[in-house]
Order: C-alpha cells, then sequence, then structure tokens
C-alpha cells in the first residue's frame, strides 16, 4: 500500500493552519487521495474553540516526519516545517508568505499568493476542482480567514479574501462579525498564561542570513495585560534567546481595537531592529502605530536591515 | 512614474521561456500594468521561427536586472535567473519546475505546476483573469508547449497538457502534428554549430549542495551528427568545465524519434552520475533507454545522489 500523504501546517499552528490542514484533507479525499489531516503542535485556544463550535476533531499530532510525504500549507520555510520535514518529501505546498527555502528535487504544486489566509486559496481550489463546500469545511475555512485577518481588520486583508469570507459565512450560517467576534474574544484570552507561554504562544523563526530571529505575537484587545508585566516578560524573553540561541527576539503586542502595536526586544541587534521599524526602544520597549501584521509589516523590514 | 516590471524567462532560453514572458506580458498589460516581456539571453533557431510564424517582434535582451522588478517565467532558481536577479525585486512566479533557492521578503503570487510548459499554466491564467486568449498568443502559447513536451511525447507531458494544446491550435489555426514537426525540425537544425555551441545551446546549471553541475540537452533526429564527433564534443566539455568550474557536466544527446538519450560526462564524480542514472560509461558516454526529459528523469537523481 502506499503511504498515506499527510497534509500539516507550521509549527505553534494558528487557526488558519489547523483549518486550512483540514480542509485540504478533506478535499484531496474527495479526490480519492489518502491524505491525512495532521498538525506539528498543540492547539491555541481559539483553534480549540473552532474545533468545537464545527464538531470537528483536533488532527493528530506528528511529530517525527522524516519518512513521509508531506504537503505543507500556510507556511513555506524550513524553520517553522515539523520536525524532519527536511528529510521527508514535500509534494505539494500551498501559503500565503514570503517565499522561504523549502526546496524539491521534483516538480510540484506549490500555490502561494498574496492574501490573507490560505484559507482563502483553498476555497479557491475547492472551486477548481468543482467540490462542494459543505457548511463545516465553510465553517474552518471562515475561521482560518477571519483570525489571520482579524476579522477583515488586518492590512494583509485583500479585496479577495472580502469576497471569499461573505460566501463562506453564508454557507457556514454564521455572521461575520458576530461570529468574528466570538474568534476575537478566544484570541485575546490570555488567562492564567505565564509570561513564556505569552512570548511562544504563536511565534515564528526566521534565518535572515545568519541570524536566528524569532518573532512571537500576542494579539488582544487588552495589551495592558501584558504590557504591565513588562519585566517578567522581559526576563522570560532573555532565558529563551540563552536557551535557543536567539540572534534577537521580539514579542509583538498587538491591540486588536486601536490597531496598532507595542514591541519588546531581547538579545543582540537592538539597533538593527529600531532602524529596520523606524522606532526607538525605551527600556527595550517600542510603540509601533498602525501596525498589525507580524508578515507584512515586520519580517520584509527586518529581513533588509539583517542581510 | 513607477517602474516597468519585466517578464523574464531563464538563461540560454528556450521557446517556452520566450513565449511564456511575451504572452504573460500581454496579459499583465490588458490589466493595466507596465509590464515589458524581456529574455536573458539569445532565441535559439527553433524559437526564432516560431517569432517569424507568429509575427511577433523578439523581446529585447535584459542584461542586467539588479535594479529591476520582476516576474520570472519558467524557472524559479537563481543559478538559471538573468544577471543581477539577487539584487532585483522579484514579485511574481510562474513555473513548471522544481522548487529552488529563491526566496521574497514579502508574499508573493507564485504558481507552480508539475505540468508540461509553463505556457499551460499560462493559458488557464488567461482563463482566470477571463482574458480571451487571441490567435496569436495562442500560436505563441501552443508553441511553447508543444516544444518543451516534444510534441506531447515526452513522459512530463500530462492530460491537462494535451487538453491544453488541442484547445489553442483551434485558436490559433494550426494541426498540432504539423505544426509540431515543423517545430522539431527546427529544433533538430544544428547547422554549423560548433561543439561548444551544442553543448552550450541549452544548458541548465543547477547547485547540488556545494556541487556545481551543467547539463546542456540537444533533442534531435539525427543524434548520430552529435555523436560521431564524441572526441571534439568532449574535447569542448572538458574546457567548459574549467573556464566555468563546473564539480561535473553533462550533455544528453536526445533521440526525438527514438524516444531515448545518450549521455556525454566530463568532470569528476562520474561514479555517482553513473549511479545516479543506473548505468555505466564506456568512454565517458552511456545510453539511457526511454530518457527524454533532463527536468524529470535526470535532475532528481542527481541531486538525490549528489546530496
Ligand atoms: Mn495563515
Ligand atoms: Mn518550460
Amino acid at each position: 500500500m502506499s503511504q498515506p500523504l499527510y497534509v500539516i501546517g507550521h509549527q505553534q499552528p494558528d487557526t488558519d493552519a489547523v483549518c486550512s490542514a483540514l480542509a485540504y484533507a478533506w478535499l484531496k479525499q474527495s479526490q480519492e487521495v489518502d491524505a491525512v489531516p495532521a498538525r506539528a503542535g498543540e492547539v491555541n485556544p481559539e483553534t480549540q474553540f473552532v474545533l468545537n463550535f464545527w464538531s470537528v476533531q483536533t488532527p493528530p499530532l506528528l511529530e517525527d516526519a522524516a519518512t513521509e510525504r508531506l504537503i505543507l500549507v500556510d507556511h513555506n520555510e524550513y524553520s517553522q516545517t515539523v520536525p524532519g520535514a527536511r528529510e521527508a518529501e514535500i509534494v505539494e505546498i500551498v501559503d500565503h508568505h514570503r517565499i522561504g527555502d523549502v526546496t524539491t528535487s521534483n516538480p510540484i504544486f506549490f500555490r502561494n499568493e498574496p492574501v490573507g489566509s490560505t484559507a482563502t486559496i483553498l476555497t479557491h481550489l475547492y472551486d477548481e476542482a468543482d467540490e462542494p463546500i459543505d457548511s463545516e469545511t465553510a465553517g474552518l475555512l471562515l475561521s482560518g480567514l477571519l483570525s489571520d485577518t482579524v476579522v477583515l481588520r488586518s492590512p494583509t486583508t485583500t479585496d479577495t479574501d472580502r469576497v471569499v469570507a461573505e460566501r463562506l459565512a453564508e454557507t457556514a450560517g454564521v455572521e461575520i462579525e458576530t461570529y468574528g467576534k466570538d474568534l476575537l474574544q478566544q484570541k485575546s484570552k490570555l488567562g492564567n498564561k505565564s509570561p513564556r507561554e505569552m512570548v511562544l504562544g504563536d511565534f515564528k523563526e526566521f534565518e535572515f542570513g545568519s541570524h536566528h530571529v524569532g518573532i512571537g505575537q500576542v494579539e488582544t484587545v487588552t495589551p495592558e495585560a501584558v504590557l504591565e508585566q513588562q519585566a517578567v516578560v522581559l526576563a522570560a524573553m532573555d532565558d529563551i534567546v540563552d536557551e535557543r540561541e536567539f540572534t534577537t527576539l521580539l514579542l509583538l503586542v498587538t491591540d486588536l481595537l486601536d490597531e496598532d502595536s507595542t514591541v519588546l526586544v531581547a538579545g543582540d541587534y537592538t539597533d538593527t531592529v529600531a532602524d529596520a521599524l523606524d522606532t526607538t526602544f525605551t527600556d527595550q520597549k517600542a510603540f509601533l502605530p498602525g501596525v498589525m501584521s507580524r508578515k507584512k509589516q515586520v519580517v520584509p523590514s527586518l529581513e533588509d536591515a539583517f542581510s
């Protein structure tokens, strides 16, 4: 028998990564492909809320992909892949980020588009395959889209995302703003998270030239809940820099209502970061007016500055 | 004024690279984008025949792309790009090869599909944009498709290519086999080419780990015209290895009628190549039954063997 094909999102999975893995695996299954949805880490509370809401089982954790065949969704760089992915066979990629360092030996299907979510692209892949989208699938895709675009408020949101969201909401039978606010509330729940958990909850790693840079993001309606703990959060960041040998570590604390961010910095090259983000740090903290998107408003400037 | 956007194929351009650059630039122009078709090297006789046949001007040569904005077609690795592409801004990619080493700072549109030609994908992009394909554009796209697939005979040919070819031929008003045979004849014209020109005419470079590997291909209905000059061809290959510091250099001499290839080898790691291609070399020559595609039947095995 042939091996199953795992459809899997990035480490520290967010709602778009998990829901895209599920929706794409189901599309492949409808085409008689032995595809299995998987995840590369623990689901966050927002994603758990989504899975409960639509009565969908959490996909299994894939711990080592070294001997597997993989479809990557919602990422295309090795520093974000499931362990073992460098040794695995990558057979497809669907993503909406910058083009990363994944290479293949054979020609593969790679669909990357500058839209607000991987879920947006998957909606089009269902259309291209002439496969109808049922209400459950629409609910998951809508959740990925609204989560990534902060309910269509992030500057990453495109007209395409708006059209797709309307249509998915209709099929799913929910109202975008109402359902979206429920999602935002989940995303904002810091609950009794430790400072370390805040930093690493939604976390991405990048190799910029020889620099190993980590960027966490907390999206919340109550940024003061994080910022009033600044000293312990920075101490946690220092620990992570040491343990995981980061050149530089950033935490974006994004205010979902005011649509701006405060950034905390640990590690070296603070001046490079300040230049890149056109700001100055006071006590390792800076305010970034209008910044909501790590991918679009932070990563490109940092990459330029570090290389 | 904003900069123009150059749409450009790989170095040593083939018909698919040139025709795809033209067709995609025209699609972009129809969408009010200031796109300009370009090429990264001299056009070969087959491509010149196509441009004459459809009365289309040869796109201009771009010599240095360092300060430009680029759409890459028919390639996605730096070793095959126009000079300066590493410094340029890559804003889109449309291709049908393995995923290479091009990275970007921002999310971009990247459409890679395992089909027989970039022209096949571009036909679908016209459809998605609801832009009609006129007979001239259909003629160019059909030429790219038939050239890359050796008139639908190469193992890289998919059912999608067959459907697209039928449709393009109808719009263009030509018959696939008749027009295709005219193309094959052009491809086969070795004319008064020097051995060096035979090796470098349709030539691709690859970085496999630390190995710098070059693979030329001559597709012809008269392979004996190349092979009876084996000694001088191998001498030319030795010179190229020295000048351009190749680890290994291959020349595939592909018999379009018998649908197989003879491979000549120069440089080091001959045993690695023999293992990879499951053959043995006698006097630096080996026969490869059933092999027609550099991309699908040679590159993946070599990459595996060299890394
Ligand atoms: Mn996403
Ligand atoms: Mn091609």
